[in-house]
């Protein structure tokens, strides 16, 4: 049902076209919006918002797997889905490159070598509701849950660029959607942007930016970008661009919305907040408990489960993650039960000595690179980038028990 | 003697100029470089380096008075100073304005309102020495000195760049100094920019961005960038750029290297670290204690005094600056002598009860935007913004007394 729908509306869209090389990536490259059918209100994920979809999964689901599957990865859309026909779509590529260009899909896996990589994605609004304590911010209220961990398949960004040949005063690569998103009178793409030199910072087995045709051996969901996407290790999920569909080389970071004012850590909404702060590129180290078994509770014991992030940057991993039932005057160490290595989340289980049944568990983890989660951060006006300890009334494991 | 020396250097560049009106401000505006002479080694501050000149004042003479005078106000620059005929001299103004143009200093004078600031300046290395203490970091090792508060006097940005006409794509305004900093094998000028949503930050008494000629009454001293210089009221003394050519309105901050690369918090000197930084502009919260009365230290009392700086937002100022002899465990409130309001220092004093003589004063500062001096801050490989709580050996006090 749900491969039949789509099917109809990639169709539609093939149908509609007229034109079969576009000068520039456009809106009449698909002619339908995906709404939710039956199989994804099915779906094992808690949806925030509908439309635009904004859904996380179940926390204790989330850690059952190193690799999260697809029906269980977060989701995280600022318009409709857009339906794109695979066999009429064109990327375009400007800007400060030696030549304008454009390829179809079955261009680029002739031209470049395909490539697999193993990294996690997450929201810069990850545990935004704990801003929102503090003072309630707009947006999703994001819980501990999007964040996921895949094998993303496709093709290096720099050597689709080194082909084409960059200009000298390239600095930063833009990309844009070919989602349709309405802010007020206006209808804009999602957009990002990364430095030239990040792109370049290939690793065997970690493309600096990858332009991902497939998630966990399928080829990407609607819901994750189908048919192309952008997947930058290390940097917040909204630089990893769904539904690609233009790529301009320049010498600044992108002028859309969702780089030049959204996705910055400001106090307040002046324009000179928005201008005085650098957009956010890398994740940092953060965790959450996930999973809990209660049943040695009256024993002073729990055993509880979830994930580590370390900071987005290269050579850096999990170092440590550690529970206090004490309010932080002494700390037990967990075990790294499925350590990541960069860019990846590391799994981990403690069994919890001393537990008082109306006290709270902390938790905080470190990384190689010697960052610590912090006691606290301070608020901000979009509620992102929340990494303080995580603070777990014991009263309320139970919701993380399944 | 002094003023005999800079009167023969402006009259050598003038004779040797040629041209009288430049195509673009360039080093054919001045002849010589000005080195330190007899008045500036009597000076009353502790030079760093001599060339380039940096130099800070002795701190219980930095808070004798709110206006910080000249001769004590703190040196900081990239290159030996260069001499502008004042007579010559042109501003350069080009990039995103309806037209280029420049400006002699009589025409600014004749064209454009006379305005007054008091504006504290201080080096975003001010307290550098205590990163270092954590791990050694390049650059002049300021220790608590780099900062004064002054009366500047001269002409809105705004106001000029409004009468010349802003094209609709003006994002950034960026300032070049006609000062000449060897590189390597590079010659390049000192450059700064700022938001243009904050030059048009005016407020009656205080200009988003001052083109200043006068400091406290007379013209700027060579040492301070005569005859030209922009005073950015909040923002780190980098982005006032002293003995200012040009000014460029562009979409973009400026690539000169001490906005693009320099003058950012990095962890380590990686391409994509410096790319994924933003540039510093706002100064923080800070505080040190500067002059002590230790004649009462046999009976555990000590008067000490000094600045706190609040954060260089609109409308913030300092609401508290508190000290513990206790190691933090109670707080004792300093008095606010002479209060300062947005972007000025405030200056304290306090008579500390239960000190030790072989124990710690420990100080913090809080400001109206609810900014606090934090316990720590992480260290950064150019050792910029730290301001954490001063810690000072009551011992090591005697160095404040005068």
């Amino acid at each position: 049902m749900h491969q039949d729908r789509r099917l109809f509306l990639q169709q539609a869209a093939l149908s509609s076209l007229g034109l079969l090389a576009l000068p520039q990536a456009s809106a009449s490259m698909f002619s339908g919006i995906a709404t939710a059918d039956e199989d994804d209100l099915k779906a094992d994920l808690i949806f925030r918002t509908r439309i635009p979809r904004n859904a996380e999964p179940p926390l204790p689901k989330l850690v059952e797997s190193w690799i999260t599957p697809n029906r269980l990865f977060y989701v995280r859309s600022h318009a409709p889905n857009p339906v794109i026909s695979r066999d009429s779509f064109r990327l375009q590529i400007d800007g400060l490159v030696q030549r304008d260009t454009s390829f179809s899909l079955a261009e680029l896996e002739q031209k470049f070598t395909r490539v697999e990589c193993t990294c996690t994605m997450t929201c810069a609004g990850n545990r935004r509701y704990e801003h929102s304590k503090v003072k309630t911010v707009g947006g999703v209220q994001w819980e501990e849950g999007p964040i996921g961990n895949a094998v993303w398949s496709g093709f290096r960004l720099s050597d689709v660029l080194k082909a084409i040949g960059l200009q000298d005063a390239a600095e930063h690569v833009w990309f844009e959607g070919l989602d349709q998103i309405q802010r007020g009178d206006e209808t804009i793409p999602f957009g990002g942007s990364v430095p030239v030199s990040k792109m370049l910072q290939d690793a065997d087995d970690m493309p600096g930016v990858l332009l991902a045709t497939h998630m966990n051996g399928v080829p990407l969901p609607i819901d994750h970008g189908f048919p192309l996407r952008t997947v930058v290790p290390g940097y917040i999920g909204a630089r990893s661009v769904k539904w690609l569909g233009r790529i301009t080389v320049s010498n600044r970071p992108s002028p859309n919305h969702y780089v030049a004012t959204a996705y910055k850590l400001v106090q307040t909404g002046s324009d000179t907040d928005w201008a005085e702060a650098g957009p956010i590129y890398r994740f940092i180290v953060n965790s959450a408990i996930c999973s809990a078994d209660l049943t040695e509770l009256a024993n002073g014991r729990v055993t509880v489960g979830g994930y580590a992030l370390p900071t987005g940057l290269p050579d850096t991993s999990i170092s440590g993650v550690e529970l206090s039932a004490d309010g932080g005057q002494t700390w037990q160490a967990a075990d790294l039960d499925h350590a990541g290595g960069d860019y990846c989340w590391t799994l981990w289980s403690a069994t919890v000595n001393n537990v008082r049944s109306d006290g709270d568990l902390l938790l905080r983890a470190a990384d190689s690179s010697g960052r610590i989660q912090p006691v606290s951060v301070p608020w901000n006006a979009k509620g992102y980038m929340y990494n303080a300890w995580q603070r777990v009334p014991v009263s309320s494991l139970k919701s993380f028990s399944q």
